[in-house]
């Protein structure tokens, strides 16, 4: 069986390091042929007592937080952040299929464009793979990596969508939709406005029109190409719209004596739409995997995310 | 008893005139103070039999559809459309209190903005009363009336909702949210960036900071400022969701023979998350009160719309 590394970011959860050291360990227990690198406070990651022959460790005791610059992070501390030395790392280790980070997402971007640019030095795209209506799954790219975007490089968000979803979930012809505030042609900002029409003549891309924000997750499209900011709307609103519904529903269960049922039903919902556990984004375009958990994942959620990255190796599915 | 008078522009509705009609039968019924001017294809409304001493027919059977230009119908063709001339009706009938239409949103704005300005001749904002998880509702604005906003113009968007909300839901100092990426400070798109600060030293604003997608309506703030384009994902998006997870439910009761249970589930969920029949935005900042139901109004849509205005002229919350 080939061995792969795992380049893991241990700095950056709400959780702490031990929470994704926890996650470090399960990877290694549920996957004999990966091996991990850990990059953090050295201290804290020994003091997990992981299998020593199975982990590399890398001191870089320092993060980027949410009110840090990133770009001015990298400039002036690059050698001491746990998420740059990160990525830097899985750039330099042939065997290093991805990495995995709970942190800033800036700083993670900062540090795919510096070290894991593809050979196109295309802006790489944060994408989340969201469960949908038919029972299948929308890639939703951009996410909030890249805010403030033009005309071209949703265009490229599209092609960066197909690929992904063509390889890993062996869709021939994915059709893309473009987010909006309504479904005709005529609808959108200038960007969407602008966006429309590149998209509708672009070769390789099986273009669906414009999709708004009530059919996001309808299953009408398999990538939904969306500007960061709106983007990120969408993700953390379904998100946070599914967290509402599923405490209304344990009330619900509470208040009239009918828990076991509401507690069965919650189960069932967030099997398909716990954001939480299919927790990671993906950067698309990047020459390696660069996955981005959120800031309060723990332990399982750094095991699924692994499992994710050995299966898009595999060109599984995202949730084989 | 005081009479009032409500415009209703009984084209645009996907489920026709005919349902319109309905809920003006519906709104006559139950208030016996209030009389309809209606709009439309004189033939048709009269067809509806409605009781002739308290309606006014106003003969103007065209619409514009999504895919016409608002302006451009504006200038050639607005004696005949009757989304303008209810507009238009509206701001000449001293005892209209409000004009309710589901036709095409841009054609409301801009017969508002034709007819209905206020004195600060400001332009108005398309608002959403959205539940809350506090129990209490969440002004959202703008929701898609105005796209590419600047700055000044969200400023704008947050006292409109301000006072909005302190007559309405008598809340002394609405807190004021800014929608982002991110509840940080620093999170943000080039405009939030640019309306942070500005919101922060507003002078009759209490502004409590970036809330981010997730967060939309979990009760944080009273007033969401959004530019158009985000709000209306996120007002679509929870609508969305909520169809969505409520459908899944359903599917649950039946699968598991539970149907019983699980209606009465979708049931309470509806009361607090069915945004079919919260139904109308609200156009603030106009002279008089502009509703825009969805649409898909049927005639309760159009019923409960009215009830609103009632409640608001008379100093009552959305939905009292």
């Amino acid at each position: 069986m080939e061995r792969y590394h795992i380049v893991i970011d241990t700095l950056g959860s709400d959780k702490g390091p031990e929470a994704i050291l926890e996650g470090a360990k399960l990877v290694l227990e549920e996957f004999e042929n990966i091996d991990v690198t850990l990059v953090g406070d050295e201290n804290v990651i020994k003091a997990a007592n992981l299998p020593s022959e199975r982990i590399k460790i890398i001191h870089a005791p320092e993060t980027v937080t949410n009110y840090d610059s990133p770009v001015e992070a990298f400039y002036n501390k690059k050698a001491s952040v746990s998420v740059f030395k990160a990525v830097e790392e899985c750039s330099k280790d042939s065997q290093a299929i991805g990495i995995i980070s709970a942190g800033n997402t800036g700083a993670l971007l900062v540090g795919t464009l510096r070290y894991l640019l593809n050979e196109k030095r295309q802006r790489p795209a944060l994408a989340a793979i969201l469960p949908n209506m038919q029972h299948g799954f929308t890639c939703l790219v951009d996410t909030g990596a890249s805010i403030d975007c033009g005309a071209t490089q949703l265009v490229e968000f599209a092609h960066l969508g197909t690929d992904f979803m063509r390889k890993l979930y062996r869709i021939e012809s994915p059709r893309v939709g473009l987010l909006s505030n309504g479904s005709e042609p005529t609808k959108g900002n200038h960007l969407v406005k602008e966006t429309y029409p590149l998209l509708a003549k672009e070769e390789g891309i099986n273009f669906v029109g414009n999709i708004e924000g009530s059919k996001a997750l309808s299953g009408m499209c398999d990538v939904l190409v969306a500007e960061g900011f709106a983007g990120n709307q969408v993700l953390k609103n379904s998100e946070g719209m599914a967290v509402n519904l599923i405490t209304e529903i344990i009330k619900f269960g509470k208040k009239t004596g009918n828990e076991e049922i509401t507690k069965q039903i919650a189960g069932y919902i967030m099997k398909t739409y716990d954001f939480e556990s299919l927790g990671a984004g993906i950067m698309l375009g990047a020459r390696k995997y660069v996955m981005k958990c959120r800031g309060s994942s723990g332990a399982m959620a750094i095991k699924n995310t692994a499992k994710i990255l050995v299966n898009i190796v595999n060109n599984k599915t995202f949730y084989e």
